[in-house]
Parts: C-alpha cells; sequence; structure tokens
C-alpha cells in the first residue's frame, strides 16, 4: 500500500486470483448502519469489471442488486463477460461471502465515441459550493465522513416528527474528502450518497434498505478529467412509494454543469 | 394453445425444459426492425422467473440488457435464484441463442405487504383516452399494431428533418390491442412502449437499440386488477445524450392516476 492512497482507493482495491475473481474487503472507513455503505459495494463490483483482463471500453451502465447484507470483512467479486461484441461487453458481477452470493449485477462496457450531445435534465439554478455551508451534523455513520457535503435544501430532516414533507427531493454539492480526482469508481459510489428519500419525504426513521441501483454513465474520461477535484451537483427524489419499497431517481452534473451520471434505485423500507 | 389466447399471449409463452431452463419463441406480431420489440423480450426474460417453480413474492425490479440483437425464432432462457432470502429473492437470468448468451438479466422479486404509500411522480394533467386520437399512421413495424397508442403530444416527428427540438418528452395513452387485462409481464413490455427519445429531440431517424432497461413495479396484482383492461398513461424523456448513448427515464400511471411503474433505459445510437 502507497501512504498516499486515499481511503478510497483502499476501499475500491482489489486482488486478482485469476480467472475473473478478485478478492476484496470492506473498509472501516465506509461503514454504514450495518455492513458498508452501498456506494462502495458498487464500486467494488466495477472495479472488478475494469480491472478483469478481457475488458473493452468504459462503462456504460451498471446495475447492482443488493441480494443480502455485506458482512464487515472479506469477499470474493467474480466478473464474467456474458457477451463480447467489437465496441460493446456485458458483464455479469457476482460479490460473494462465505461462497454465498450477497450481490448480483451487470454492467456494460463499451468503446465511445463522439456523436450528438445535449443534457436534457436541466441544471438546477442553485448557489456555488463556497456558497452553501458544509453539512456540520456529526454523522450517524462512518462513511458520510468520507465526504463533503453541502445540502443545497433539504437535508436529513431537523426533526423526526412523522410529518409528511409531501416530497423528497433534496440537492446538494458532494465530493470526496479528501478531494480525489474523480473516476468511474468515484462517480459510482456518488451515486448512491443521497439518503433515502422516505427519511426526507416522511420524517421518520424507518428501517431501510437499497435493494437495486443503477448507473448510466454519461461521463467518459474527458469529463472525468474536467471534472477533477471538483464538487458534484446531485439530485434526487422519490417518484413512487407502495407495499415495502420505493423507487428514487437521481441526476449528477459537475461546477460546469456537465451531465455525469443518471441513476435510479429502489429502496425496502418497513412500515 | 388456446384459441383465445391473445397476441401478447403466445410471444411470452414458454415451455418448461426442467432445472430453470423454458424454450420461448420470437413472435412475428412484435418484430420489430431487426428483431423482435425489446418490450417482448424483456417480458420473456420476467416470464421465465415468474414460472420458475421455486420463486417467491412478485416482481419489484427488472434489469434486462440487450448484449446482441435477437434472431427470429427459437431461444432458451434460464433463471437463477441467486439468493433466496425470506421473503426477497434475486435472480439472474440469460437468453440464449445457438449456445450464445443474446440478454442479460437480473430481477427481484418480494412478498410484499402494505406500508406508507405515495406517489411523488406528478400525474400530468392530460385529457382523457377517449379524447385523443389513436394514432392512424401506418406504421413502419409490426409490433406498433399490437398497441392502442394515443399520443396525446410529441409522437414521432411529422417531419424528418433534422431540426433539434431542443426536448424530447412525449406522453401517450397506451393498451394492448386488442384489450388485454394488465399483468406483470404486459406491464413489462409497455414500459419499452416509447420510441427513442433521440428520434423526437432531433428529427433524424438515426440507427440506435435499446442496450439496458430497468422497470420497478410499484403495482402489485391489487393494482394491476384495479387497472384491468384500462389505459395506461406514459410519460418519457431523454435526460442525456453523449458519445454514442442517450438515457430516458419514463413512468406509468394507469386511468385513475395510479403509479404502476417507473422505467429507465440506456440507448446505443449513431452520429
Amino acid at each position: 500500500m502507497q501512504e498516499s492512497r486515499s481511503a478510497f482507493d483502499e476501499a475500491v482495491a482489489l486482488e486478482p486470483l485469476g480467472a475473473g475473481r478478485f478478492r476484496g474487503r470492506t473498509h472501516p472507513g465506509y461503514a454504514n448502519f450495518v455492513g458498508p455503505f452501498g456506494g462502495t459495494t458498487a464500486a467494488q463490483c466495477l472495479a472488478a469489471v475494469l480491472a478483469h483482463p478481457e475488458r473493452i471500453g468504459d462503462p456504460v451502465a451498471l446495475t447492482v442488486n443488493y441480494a443480502a447484507a455485506v458482512a464487515d470483512g472479506e469477499f470474493e467479486v467474480l466478473a464474467r463477460p456474458a457477451r463480447t461484441n467489437r465496441s460493446t461487453q456485458h458483464w455479469f458481477v457476482e460479490l460473494l461471502q462465505g461462497g454465498q452470493t450477497v450481490i448480483t449485477a451487470t454492467a456494460l462496457t463499451a468503446v465511445r465515441r463522439e456523436t450528438f450531445a445535449a443534457t436534457e435534465a436541466p441544471v438546477p439554478d442553485v448557489p456555488r459550493p463556497g456558497d452553501v455551508p458544509r453539512a456540520a451534523e456529526r454523522p450517524r455513520v462512518e462513511w458520510v465522513n468520507r465526504y463533503e457535503l453541502r445540502f443545497i435544501d433539504a437535508g436529513l430532516p431537523s426533526e423526526w416528527n412523522g410529518e409528511d414533507a409531501g416530497q423528497s427531493r433534496t440537492r446538494l454539492w458532494a465530493r470526496d474528502d479528501p478531494p480525489r480526482p474523480l473516476d468511474f469508481l468515484s462517480l459510482t459510489a456518488m451515486s448512491d450518497i443521497f439518503f433515502p428519500r422516505i427519511w426526507r419525504r416522511r420524517a421518520l426513521f424507518v428501517p431501510l434498505g437499497t435493494i437495486s441501483m443503477t448507473v448510466y454513465f454519461h461521463a467518459g474520461e474527458a469529463q472525468l478529467k474536467e471534472t477533477a477535484t471538483g464538487h458534484l451537483l446531485g439530485q434526487a427524489q422519490g417518484q413512487g412509494f407502495r407495499a415495502g419499497y420505493f423507487d428514487q431517481t437521481a441526476q449528477l452534473w459537475n461546477e460546469a454543469g456537465v451531465l455525469l451520471a443518471t441513476t435510479h434505485q429502489v429502496v425496502y423500507f418497513k412500515e
């Protein structure tokens, strides 16, 4: 290990075991209520694809299914190219602990070429990162300390009083702490940076867990490089809540207003 | 085969081969430009999960990756429960032709219980289905004839003149033709009913193909039953277009304004 590696670099480091198998471990710096932050887990799944010797291209889509709680400690990730075309490749990924599947995932990597480009998701008109105070509240979970979070509106409820807020939209500026040049792995992790919408909506601290998250990568290497250690502007909102599950849809732009990723997740909740 | 089966019933019929393997075939009634309508293919993947003898619960999430063009004719679908918990189950699905993977998919099924419920995605204020004329244009592809489509706004461009429309939102009423009571399979297929947003946005008939689609099911059996053979209100819009790929996000409500599904897809395009 190099001294200069950040906690995030450590968290996503995988040891190749051959034949698409990798060994990794959860990182105490990214601990959540139970097990690790799901964003890091998603990044570890993508890391196995990116480290695979047969991989072609950059990530375009990633779906990660949280099949069971990841236990603190070691795991194995298995990445298998299910189909390789001329410029696209489809991946099955599985993360295992004790021989049991805890995460299933699929990914698409592709060699991308410049084409027509447009951002249709409107960039919210918000204050600049320097004009938004950093969240000062002591977080309940360790992983939040790995990010610089500046809530523009609608952070965690100030009172858990069960009052239905009527909507759940949150906008925030976020980046790694310490700052780290954005790459596909940190962009993946930050796709899960929005706390669960139902907490915002209901101001009730109900038990819950993300069950599936999809990330679409609009950024290529050029957009990552432009973004560097800048802040990401994130916006997330719930769409539907029913019978123990809700979804949330989110967008991530860089400071220049370039759309880097769109992401969606479905979350289990109790009550 | 029963005489009363609709084309959709025929399209999603699978023959069990044992051990989670099923044989199906593309249906000429759902032919697209090349191969079948992707909505039917997604429904066939889910059909394998729903027909699996070990399945528990109803679908909550489905991600289908279009790894290669499905050829007209027979295929095999393999559904494997990767993880079975007390009330949730995670699935790997693969559709093969000639021993090659053409589709990869993951699904989550779950036993759902009533909880807090809310729809946050605002139901668009639109005319009722009876007040919107049915699309009269002769479609270029056969599958469109299997649906009653009533475009509220922004159907296919009337002129393919390459004028950037600036945005790509479409809203429409849709149902099976002939009408058929909604189930999880037809809801899955209708999640792909929106023609590709870039055609709307650019008024250019560029080559393209959906690469990955995710469906989150907000509807359970009760909402399906309430919807019956009614129309679904669909809204779709692109979010970002860059380097050969764009995404679109969509919602499907029933006539009573109940959110049935939210869905996202990423689409390859040329130029």
